[in-house]
């Protein structure tokens, strides 16, 4: 099986490689071949039991898709984008990517022709929707986005259905939670500091935390976003209809909640490294978020998040930290 | 005030020339050019209180679109699509005039800068929807589109909702009814027996209805049709927000009330003339349309259409009959 990655070299690329690269197999298939695209190189895998190349490329160059799926990859799984606070500052280049970069692959594949008819993994994001909405957003609310970035994606999930219907490939489109713990580095996002307040305690560094503990928001782990990506590669597609595009199940609690899972998991003397220092923009800025969904379609599809933040915290010292921390 | 209208050479856009040339005004302003462009030319007015050109053009063609904004339009109404029998049967030409050619012309107004910010009524569909969904479809219902058309369409709503968010103009998205009676000959639309059964039988000539009596759809009338474009171009933009979509008033009817309506306006010897024809496959695909609405938004926002099927019968027999039929 070949597999062909768009976006291979950021955070969840990178996992969802690494995971192929461990289970060496993908919904029972063995994995041959994983082409790695991004705008810059992805870092070398220690080992994989199959062929990794890296392309660098700008997918909404002409004939760059083409390229890509010339060699028929049987699995192509979309990542790549200008993420939101980009797209918003840069509306020529949002749109070039995010919408003309994602319609040209869904033509490259379309005029490959020939029976060519493969499975299409897109991650779209609740950036979709935007305020006001319900407290628990259901499946079937509408799309109203807020943000060029949101916009685009749900652009996305609607060429994407339209494409599966035609019979040009077989897609599904995956919307997100926000991912917590991100690894890395702290970064200027409005919704980092939903992550620095673990990650950063957790390495005995001082976090800020800009808004109020009764902040509420929807979250799952980078290990929940690569299960996400696995689960929409290989799931029986007989039940999922014409409506491709899903919200993925995620956790929701608040700042206060995130909180008490970190002092119950890491304790009083981690939690103490968080500094309260009210921004608010940034308050303004989450106010307009998604805090809770009712992703029923998704589980009922069989996708699976975390229960509890706790357990997001502990798949975070597990994946990132080799189980231990700073106490 | 000068108005552009794209698809200006269509039924509706004729007829809402026609109607400004009647008023001579829009929204208190005085009508001074009126620019109707088409892949067709536009037919001639009568008389007109303003200058009328027509343009032949191709919307999707590089530059045609800044050549129709250059003189920049105080209001543009883009009405030009491919319908949806047509882009679901050619996918490039759908796409190219219903996506690309709406994007060209929202690109083309933010080129134009210099503080330019023209209203924008763009006329989208109930074909945003698509089965299954509620008996009355909430404004607050998610568009998942089971055509191509229905896909330009829920795209095309998506670009303007966040062209106007960023302020590069002003725009109003209308999902019309299925627009009854429809004026002209039959055609082969799997809709427009909905038309042909009251107009055919006004005429004098047989009609073939191809469904059940029970099957029930959402109608409103040209004249109706007309007044949502000049409501959309005039109304007061204050309390719309960001969701610049709005699925328009109809009156929601079965065909054994619409038949109800005829004899009532008309009497027996006209109802006499619909010939009873089951068609399985117009079954099976007004089967997926919807039925019912509840358009509380555009109510509240001032938007009115026919409140009873003789209503729009009478409408018909008014605009298109000069109030006579044949008995």
């Amino acid at each position: 099986m070949h597999i062909l990655v768009l976006g291979g070299a950021g955070m969840v690329g990178r996992k969802f490689i690494e995971r192929l690269a461990r289970d060496a197999v993908l919904g029972g298939e063995p994995v041959t071949r994983v082409t790695a695209q991004d705008v810059v190189p992805a870092a070398p895998l220690a080992a994989a039991p199959f062929d990794v190349e890296s392309v660098v490329s700008d997918l909404s160059l002409p004939g760059e898709a083409e390229a890509l799926v010339a060699a028929r990859p049987e699995l192509i799984v979309h990542l790549a984008a200008i993420v939101s606070g980009e797209a918003e500052a840069d509306f020529n280049k949002g749109y070039r990517i995010n919408l003309d970069g994602t319609r040209q692959l869904f033509e490259a594949i379309r005029r490959v022709g020939g029976g060519y008819r493969p499975r299409v993994v897109f991650t779209s994001s609740i950036a979709v929707f935007g305020a006001p909405f319900h407290d628990r957003i259901e499946d079937e609310f509408f799309t109203t986005p807020l943000t060029s970035y949101g916009t685009q994606k749900a652009i996305g999930e609607l060429l994407l259905c339209d494409y599966t219907r035609r019979g040009f490939f077989d897609g599904v489109a995956i919307r997100l939670p926000t991912i917590c713990v991100r690894p890395g580095r702290p970064n200027k996002a409005a919704s980092g500091f939903f992550s620095n307040i673990i990650r950063e305690p957790l390495n005995g560094e001082e976090a800020v935390l800009p808004v109020c503990d009764q902040v509420r928001h929807w979250h799952a782990s980078p290990r929940s976003a690569v299960g996400f990506l696995v689960h929409a590669a290989t799931m029986d597609l007989a039940a999922i209809g014409a409506r491709r595009a899903l919200t993925m199940p995620g956790y929701s609690c608040t700042v206060a909640e995130q909180i008490e899972a970190l002092r119950k998991v890491a304790g009083e003397s981690v939690v103490k490294r968080i500094r309260r220092e009210p921004d608010p923009v940034i308050d303004g800025i989450v106010a307009g978020w998604p805090r809770d969904f009712d992703p029923q379609r998704a589980l009922a599809l069989g996708f699976r998040a975390e229960s509890s933040f706790e357990e997001i915290i502990r798949v975070h010292i597990e994946d990132e930290l080799h189980g231990t921390f700073a106490t």
